[in-house]
């Protein structure tokens, strides 16, 4: 019989479990809260416990899994399966979170960040086709990312690849929390697109609804300014999505430009904006990109949505 | 005893061979002119010829040999060993380099286009210092460039991921051979630096040596440029350095924000300005990227020059 890989998506509100065949069908899937609380000690035996608990409930021994994998926040060391610098989930000191796992439920367990995780669900059974060069980009509160070339997650030296967010696209542009500029998060993160609507509306005179709610001091999204802009053809909300789908065409033609993937996968909160984004950052990247790389590369949504990191994850175990 | 490689560095003018130990160190060296007349037709069969003579001069036999690798110009099929438009070498049709090399030499052959042999030369032997995440970015007439990543070069869906030439350093900047704006290639490939020296030059008012040269119709080249700058601080010279490492430090910023390599090697013509030009990408490097690689990824200068071909073309042998 097949082995069954187990997926795991830690994230800072819940954390999301799934059982998947070898080909990546999802058999079982569940969920537990994430209990941050007493500096996120119990992150780790609430997520062995569930494991433990579902596993009895199916009857299924862990000699029927190939492995676990897991994606988290933070900074990961691969190798030793630890964690650090995970704030959402109260994780500030070094976390042996594979040892502690394998100790807890006899099964082989291995770890990566969220996103490169998510970039391994959609390269494998989402927007990405399976094919050996994917490139994932993730347009949330923040702006990340991950990379598979040669059918291979790129890490780097310091497990920094990947870092699409702080791609420098405009050297003159909003500071960052990084301590940079320009950066493609301060541009194209949820919180980017409401910055740059703030920025344009200071300078623009013309009518527009999306003005005139900045200006009324509503509270607004970047979901509001991508409705605006298509359903009402709202003038300012136009130019922000353009200012936006530049930058964002600009970094992808530049990903592009330099590794040529058969896929760059665009997901997270912000891609919900669906086709009215993607056709406007696909043209700006077809500005941007050289001939070749033009016509194979090709720009898509993601489409596993929230399932992308325990699918992802579940990846790792194979 | 160990086997050997044999490695081939293909240009325009010459082409070089060299046999290495498995440890890269070279033994042998040779070259011979490449004949570009009829189609490029002679350049296989002088390469045959070449190795076959060579072969019989050391007494060594085709079973002593690993393999062959070979750098070219040109677009590289590196499963089939064909190659096509290389238009310094006359080869506008497809060539069977692989087949006719093995049938030639009985010797298992490899290929790959220059710039990437390059990088792996400089990878394994050179900057690079062996490391599994090196980029190599070469500056000559134009602006090339390999990845490797875990261990491997990267080729992408259509072969160019590592055309690091092509990124779009500024969106509103000179216009490319590529049909684009902007591409790296356009200001920092020697070529490059003279096209950023006349623009300055229209709008530079000052006292300058550059400057009265330019306007006396006299040729300029990169080197001269950068002499100028670094001998005798010409105002206008150091404005084009300072303009050329700008962008090629946004641009290696970018490749480490992307990849976070170990290193980010520079080699080509124009990296013989040293450490009067590395040191002043690294600035700007330093400028564009996140502290994490800011930290962990480096910027060197190539250390191999004209024997990084062969010496990474013999790699690909291994």
């Amino acid at each position: 019989m097949d082995k069954k890989l187990l997926g795991i998506d830690l994230g800072g509100t819940t954390v999301k479990f799934a059982i998947l065949t070898e080909a990546g069908e999802i058999q079982q899937k569940w969920s537990i809260e994430t209990n941050i609380l007493d500096d996120g000690s119990h992150i780790v035996p609430d997520i062995i416990e569930s494991i433990n608990h579902h596993l009895a409930l199916y009857d299924m021994k862990p000699e029927q899994f190939m492995g676990i994998g897991m994606g988290t926040p933070g900074s990961v060391d691969i190798e030793a399966g630890t964690v650090i610098g995970a704030y959402n989930l109260n994780w500030t000191t070094l976390q042996q979170v594979k040892s502690e796992i394998e100790k807890g439920t006899k099964i082989k367990f291995s770890i990566d960040n969220d996103a490169n995780v998510a970039a391994l669900g959609e390269r494998w059974k989402g927007a990405g086709d399976n094919e050996q060069d994917v490139v994932f980009i993730t347009l949330g509160t923040g702006v990340g990312g991950g990379i598979v070339m040669n059918g291979q997650l790129l890490h780097g030296i310091a497990g920094c690849a990947g870092e699409v967010g702080h791609i420098t696209v405009d050297p003159n542009g909003f500071e960052c929390t990084c301590g940079k500029r320009g950066c493609l998060e301060t541009i194209a993160s949820a919180t980017g697109v409401v910055r740059v609507a703030r920025k344009l509306a200071e300078e623009y005179a013309g009518g527009s609804k999306l003005k005139a709610r900045l200006d009324n001091g509503e509270d607004i999204t970047s979901k509001d300014v991508f409705e605006l802009a298509e359903a009402e053809g709202d003038d300012l909300a136009l130019m922000v999505v353009d200012k936006v789908t530049f930058y964002l065409g600009l970094a992808c033609g530049n990903l592009g430009n330099t590794l040529n993937p058969s896929t760059i996968v665009i997901g997270g909160g912000v891609s919900a904006a669906g086709e009215f984004l993607r056709s406007r950052v696909e043209n700006y990247f077809k500005q941007f990109t050289f001939p070749q790389v033009r016509e194979s590369t090709k720009i898509k949504l993601a489409e596993l949505g929230n399932e992308a990191g325990v699918i992802g994850a579940a990846s790792l175990a194979k």
